[in-house]
């Protein structure tokens, strides 16, 4: 959550200018997204969502989420709409920041979904595999197994053993490991990368949309169903919940059908996905943002997942 | 602005259950009031405040508050009216709070309101003051000449002048001052209490609401408006604008008249509105609470206003 650059409202009357979008009618500050400033504004035309990207988000990838989100948004998939000014852009600037206004998705994140709702989220994650067929930019995946090594290092210098007894020597023989075995040539195109419950809105049942594309990357499709079933399939106490990762990998397939080598590669990429969300938890957990107006979160959610996948020896103790 | 206590989508069903107010459409933690954690939520049947009251409410206030809030709604002022549980609770527990629900007001808060604004607040400050007339409650104002002298003390303890060149003897001397010289008898009611810039909200050029009633108290109305000059015309160099001056207290005085004794008075009240805030914003900022998503605004904002008072001789230098 974070509102980290103010705008007032006479900062919001000047940008509105630019927009055919109506007349301000509500406008506040609002906990969404770690990474960047969000407000909700209402008009008389319609709600919306302003982000100011903040310091984290590299500017030169804007374009890239943008048009992904209007790439899927075109092809059926209910996620923000990039609004565009009179003059046809999506980005725009404020306060010293990039931003831009996307249309607001009416739904609710759930913290504990059941296994119908992890259903539903992971038909809708293979739709979004398949809605960005043909979108053209492409970014790679920066906290892919290249990123990990670098952030290791920076992690193991301010002593992550304060965190958790052992967590630096679970890092670095996990990363020495999965480095080696990361596999090759499986089917991939644009994921979302952070398909967590915080990201996937429900209305009653229903998937009302998905939000928060700032991950988004080309990577394997299946990665991003590890990092689903991470998420959404552990419960509170630890323990994987087998019935939500079968309601999960049946309710992809169903969409998508998943290769052999697919199959085969999903015990590395769980544990890759684990250490991915240990890595990046455990940095900001040893280098807190003074600034930030949000509590960095347990990275032992994520050592005691890695530690789980270490023992799995074929996917179908996930459910397959 | 603050979420202080998390709401999950599970607590929110389980809470509306009390309720008759439909399905939730959106549940979002929103930055608002520095004292509580305040979420948006929109279901079928419209748009509504959660407030959960943090530790620096006292409970005992709670049906004042709310009381008050119910009071004016009736009597056409447009403040949030607390929504009742069908067995007719206005106040709710949830995840160990005291909770309400209230109805969301539209407008948006101005940063930099010019005259016209400044004189339709005012108009609606006079509303306020006569639409409370009748409402049993009282509660007495901790942040009045009572509540400033401990105050005092516990800043003095912490090295004020870290701040400010000066600061600790401009507090003890004013403070000395305004005790001895602090009118009796005036006229008084409930009034706002904080009304700043932030809590009034406006559609286009027309007050839609006031919010934030967690101030009121019973206190002279004057003091009340000089609060508002205090906080609305200013301007962000520090010098007063007569001209806003003069559009306040004209509004406010079509629509309440003033006595000569409220006009003589108000230079000891304008004195006392300064230092009421000096000695909340330096106490806060010498005490910065780790768990506050919130910056601690500037005391100097207030010891430069201060300053400024002390000087004036008579209320025509405001405006009158």
């Amino acid at each position: 959550m974070a509102v980290y650059t103010e705008v007032s409202f006479e900062d919001l009357e000047r940008l509105l200018e630019q927009y055919d979008i109506g007349q301000p009618l509500s406008f506040k500050g609002i906990a969404e997204g770690i990474e960047n400033s969000n407000f909700y504004l209402q008009t008389d035309r319609g709600a919306f969502i302003l982000t100011l990207y903040e310091k984290r988000v590299n500017p030169d990838d804007l374009p890239f989420f943008l048009g992904l989100m209007e790439h899927l948004a075109e092809r059926g998939l209910n996620c923000p709409l990039p609004v565009k000014t009179r003059d046809g852009k999506s980005l725009v600037s404020l306060n010293g920041r990039h931003a831009a206004i996307v249309t607001f998705l009416t739904g609710i994140a759930l913290r504990r979904p059941d296994a119908a709702h992890c259903a539903a989220a992971a038909s809708v994650m293979a739709q979004l595999h398949k809605a960005q067929e043909g979108f053209v930019l492409t970014r790679a995946n920066a906290l892919g197994p290249e990123g990990w090594g670098p952030l290791a290092t920076l992690i193991s210098l301010k002593e992550p053993d304060s965190i958790e007894d052992g967590l630096n020597n679970l890092i670095s023989t996990s990363l020495h490991e999965l480095v080696g075995a990361w596999p090759t040539g499986l089917p991939w195109g644009v994921i979302h990368a952070d398909y967590f419950p915080d990201n996937v809105l429900f209305v009653q049942d229903k998937v009302g949309g998905v939000i928060d594309y700032y991950f988004a990357c080309n990577d394997f499709y299946i990665y991003d169903l590890a990092i689903m079933l991470n998420s959404w399939c552990f419960e509170l106490d630890g323990s994987y919940n087998i019935t939500k990762g079968q309601a999960v990998i049946q309710a992809y397939r169903a969409a998508r059908p998943l290769s052999e080598d697919e199959i085969a590669a999903l015990p590395v990429l769980m544990r890759g996905a684990a250490l991915r969300f240990l890595l990046t938890r455990t940095f900001d957990w040893l280098n807190p943002d003074p600034n930030a107006l949000v509590r960095p979160k347990d990275p032992r959610e994520y050592s005691k997942k890695l530690r789980f996948h270490n023992k799995v020896k074929h996917a179908r103790e996930y459910g397959l």
